[in-house]
């Protein structure tokens, strides 16, 4: 007989050890931090004395829920911009609003929000990849969780770390300073292969090993990912890494949507842990996992909810419910990972994903107490039918709700006690939260509002203001104003030639200029396109017209490199209409009388306008000289011999569309 | 100033109005059963006096969700068998229970529950369709909920109706008594195309169109029902049904998960509605409903849960998240479906799909006060982005809970106040549904220990009992044989040469006997196949053998039509193992000394054995005729010349796994 802390007793015990053991009417003895003893209610309650009993009729009692993949503290944006692509949510909203408000302090509230809804929901354990990790850690430690922490590595400025290097500085004294935390695992996050160099890979490869802590990462989340890998490297993503030697450290790879048999096995065989994540997938769109033949395999797949950002709940029975759903219905096979499979991918399963199952993941001797308490006596829950002792994972999966738990205990610790959090207080934690919000709402709204704002808020803009002084004319032949060009009278820096194909954007607001999306094909002597540039340009606009013998317009003038689509731009700055024109442009950049000159021959193909029309233009940041610059125009106009009667004030747009 | 009854003020009130109105301080004056006003809270309060008034702070004031197809009754067999297919669920579970149990009091205690759980979870009106649907419509209109009840009509005896016109009368008695009702909306439902047959459907048709009452079905769930129609009309099911008349009824077609463009147009056309059910299309691998297409076509479709045997629950919170989750999965477009869509579904266009539209899915003046109010201030809804006005969809689709409902209003009359039901007492209702489920898991416990008992229990089974008198003996050569046989000693009966192949299905208890699905190709002179028969034999263990010159083995046989696939009752069995004999047949039924003898000449051929072997049988009800056919059966023997020291006493599965 022996003397425990505390017996858990009449409760139905789902121990998910490797025999599935269920015991209808158990118990579990604890001692300390640990399972000391589980079994029949009758024989530890003959094998052992406790301190305390806790009778728990009508519950389940089960192995605490692991989270294979989140971001706490991005529960500060659940909600923020729904129903967006990825591309837009993520660089038009999320990173945005990252770059400007991410601090320790608000990924401590952010993670404590997060640890009060897990704790909630039953889960005991999550693996977290974020900025500012230790502040994660910090967080989550104080709240009693179990944690795999991993500090995000980029090629990218961020918001903790303005280069790569001194992320992965910050990342080993975050390693060095919790790799003896009796709840924390520190680790290392290289974001993903296409967010990361060979050399960051590289680096965060040896921190893992180093220290022996796992390294976490994003795997083949879309189709896109693994086309450039092929594209690139004529291979998918997963043998690329496995070059690397990344398969070599306790890897935990989150997503894995678009990995074939071929890496399915090479996963396994690194015993590496995948998260899969089915809310964040469908939501998104990303696609749709191979969960059954990586399961089949043998792979350690556990489930995650991703960020809230993404989800938008921290709430893993529902990511149970939907992973044997997705499963089901993508394979059309209805015995597709059952409920006790999804149970496991919930628990054991996600313990050794993330490395963990000689800790956590089941209710066996010798494992930590992470416990949670689930009341099946549920109105929507009910009847249960007793014959088949496995139909309680049937219940736990297909109808219990998160909020049917009670009770979670981590470490040995009571986290929750008939659902009052005791290692938090929501009430100051959700005022913080609400004040954030705010923030982020009023700098979102003055984004909102100017174009500009969110030209320079999804990044990568050089912010070139200029203003330009034009004039078009339009010209029924190009022959001889191109033999003057070629003439004396002008010094010839460049000439190019190309095709653009330009969308121009326009709003209700007609203050906030016009944008344009460029994508221009430059055409050499023999026709052939050798290069292809994207640029992005924010008119204000026209600030001035003089209409004198020339045309002068001063207007100010943005320019970005155009990384995203087409389609990204149409559905982050939302414009109010769109035109499309494609022409054929004949381009010099020209030196006369000791200033610099564009001269534009332009043919407009789609829609299809009569003639040409010359442009002649030049940027300048002062006034003055701009109407300096509109009296040499005059004079380069004369030069050409262009009938300046036929200049015209408008701009492409508005001549295609009169 | 206008006098009401009560003042709903302070909430966040989603109107579902076909403007999206959001107020988000607003207010409801509610008179008798009705919506008087909605509109701004200051608005309301200037315009109206009331009697009562109630402060909403943090919450928000949603129509009541609807519900457009479930089997409110079936709530007592959540749970009863999940992670099996279709037919294996449907036939060896649910309808057997069905079968044995359905009576007029269980319905209405499965409604009961029911009920209670949908006005937990914010519902308010549900489409149902089920056996003594009077009892459905009682329990319903006792617990206050809207409903449309259909009575439903199959080909086979249901458990209310030995036959279709017994089914077709009741349904006629429902609609009469029941079609002024405040609250329920009696309605007709065919089952489906492929359990009705073209007598049922016009029949239901016109009933539907006398009455003026909608019509309920299940269209297109699986790819099968589909496949079948166009097989045998050349046409898949809508423009058969089309033909048939029932799209000019207001219908409410549930599932239309393998409808094509053409169909969508046609259910548009003729304002039908559709009920999609992601769970349960999931859950059972039905496929994935074209649910974008029909939305973008006009389509009024709905969202229901069905059954909680296919689902496992109510949760039309959880159908909202599934519901757009599937669409954008499926589309491969995160903007798909987006929540305030999906909360559209479950609302304006759900009333609409159940020919509701004038009186209930949104909060207008006029319509009946059906309403339900939502706690948003919780820690998974937090915090909330209040710059968009739609956020709101986004919080109550992707974050809110059924448990965050905490009021719940149908008809004027309050359901739930404070999370406390006050038409319902759920503690009985749940004590007898637990009595019943352990009636339930008696008969499946003692059926699971019979081979027999299921045999019975999936129906069609001929319970042709008899005893077996046979010799097998191992022959070199059948020509001898068949010239003898072919002599004068023998009246030929019949002749049959047939391709055997037998899958034997052996149980870990050996007193079960032994299961055989039979496929016999029958043969003819030229080779060719022109007849398959598909049975079950399940023979039990041997009784008595006896070794005299020949071999007597009695024992009990059971035979049934096999209707279903292999794979069904390998499913539906669970044999410990499986053995697969094919072979080729020769069979005569002969008469000699006035009995029937068969004898048959077998080559085995897969698994391959040398030679042939001949059969002598005969079958009889009496041990002491069978010890007479014994004899006889030595007689033919000698006749025909075979080396009785050849004989075998194995059978063959014995015989080719020694």
């Amino acid at each position: 007989m022996s003397k425990v802390d505390l017996i858990l007793k009449n409760a139905t015990i789902v121990t998910m050890d490797d025999a599935y053991r269920v015991f209808p009417k158990g118990a579990v003895a604890i001692r300390g931090d640990s399972v000391l003893d589980v079994g029949e209610e009758k024989q530890i309650l003959t094998d052992h004395t406790a301190s305390k009993t806790l009778d728990c009729e009508g519950k389940a009692l089960i192995p605490g829920l692991i989270n294979a993949h989140t971001h706490a503290a991005m529960n500060l944006v659940r909600g923020l911009a729904d129903d967006r692509r990825l591309d837009v949510w993520l660089l038009g909203y999320v990173m945005p609003v990252e770059r400007e408000f991410v601090s320790p302090d608000l990924v401590r509230l952010g993670t404590k929000i997060a640890c009060a809804e897990m704790i909630r929901s039953g889960t005991t354990c999550f693996a977290d990849m974020y900025y500012f990790e230790h502040a994660v850690a910090e967080a989550a430690a104080e709240a009693g969780l179990r944690a795999v922490c991993s500090q995000t590595v980029l090629k990218f400025p961020a918001p903790d770390a303005p280069s790569f290097e001194d992320a992965l500085e910050a990342g080993r004294e975050f390693i060095q300073k919790w790799k003896d935390h009796e709840l924390i695992v520190p680790a290392i996050a290289p974001h993903a292969a296409y967010t990361s160099t060979v050399e960051i890979l590289r680096a965060c490869i040896e921190l893992a090993l180093e220290f022996d802590v796992p390294l976490l990462t994003h795997i083949a989340e879309t189709e896109q990912e693994v086309k450039e890998w092929r594209e690139t490297y004529d291979m998918p993503v997963v043998p690329w890494v496995k070059k690397l030697g990344l398969l070599e450290t306790k890897l935990l790879a989150a997503h894995c949507v678009h990995i074939d048999d071929g890496e399915i096995h090479t996963l396994q065989h690194a015993g590496a842990g995948v998260a899969h994540n089915p809310s964040s997938n469908m939501k998104l769109a990303s696609g749709f996992a191979p969960v059954r033949d990586m399961l089949e395999t043998g792979v350690n797949v556990g489930l995650g909810t991703d960020g809230t950002a993404s989800n938008n709940d921290l709430d893993m029975f529902e990511e149970m419910r939907l992973a044997t759903f997705l499963a089901k219905g993508t394979t059309g096979d209805p015995t597709a990972v059952p409920a006790r499979m999804v149970f496991a991918m919930a628990t054991r399963l996600g313990a050794k994903a993330l490395h963990l199952g000689h800790l956590t993941g089941s209710i066996e001797k010798g494992k930590r107490a992470d416990l949670a308490l689930v009341d099946l006596d549920t109105l929507h829950n009910w009847p249960h039918f007793d014959r088949d002792p496995e139909a309680i994972y049937s219940r736990l999966v297909y109808a219990a709700k998160s909020t049917d738990v009670s009770d979670v205990m981590v470490n040995g610790r009571w986290l929750m006690r008939d659902r009052k959090l005791l290692t938090l207080e929501e009430e100051p934690l959700m005022q913080e939260a609400q004040e954030f919000a705010r923030q982020v709402d009023s700098f979102l709204t003055e984004r909102e509002g100017s174009v500009l704002s969110k030209l320079v808020a999804i990044g990568g803009a050089e912010q070139e203001e200029s203003y330009e002084v034009q004039i078009k004319v339009r010209i029924p032949d190009p022959a001889p104003i191109i033999e003057k060009l070629e003439s004396e009278a002008f010094e010839i820096v460049r000439r190019a030639h190309y095709r653009e194909y330009d969308c121009y954007f326009a709003f209700a607001d007609p203050s906030q200029g016009r944008l344009r999306r460029r994508e221009d094909e430059f055409v050499d002597d023999q026709g052939r396109v050798f290069n292809v540039r994207y640029r992005l340009t924010l008119t204000g606009p026209a600030a001035e017209r003089m209409y004198d013998n020339s045309v002068l317009l001063s207007r100010s003038r943005f320019i970005a490199p155009a990384t995203h689509s087409l389609r990204f731009y149409k559905e982050y700055f939302e414009p109010e209409a769109t035109v499309t024109i494609n022409k054929d442009r004949l381009r010099w950049l020209v030196h006369h009388a000791g200033e610099e000159f564009f001269i534009n021959i332009d043919q407009i193909l789609m829609p299809k306008l009569d003639g040409w029309f010359l442009e002649v233009k030049s940027r300048t940041w002062s006034r003055r000289d701009a109407e300096r610059k509109a009296e040499l125009i005059s004079t380069v106009l004369k030069i050409l011999e262009v009938d300046v009667s036929q200049a015209v004030t408008e701009e492409y747009p508005e001549l295609i569309q009169p």
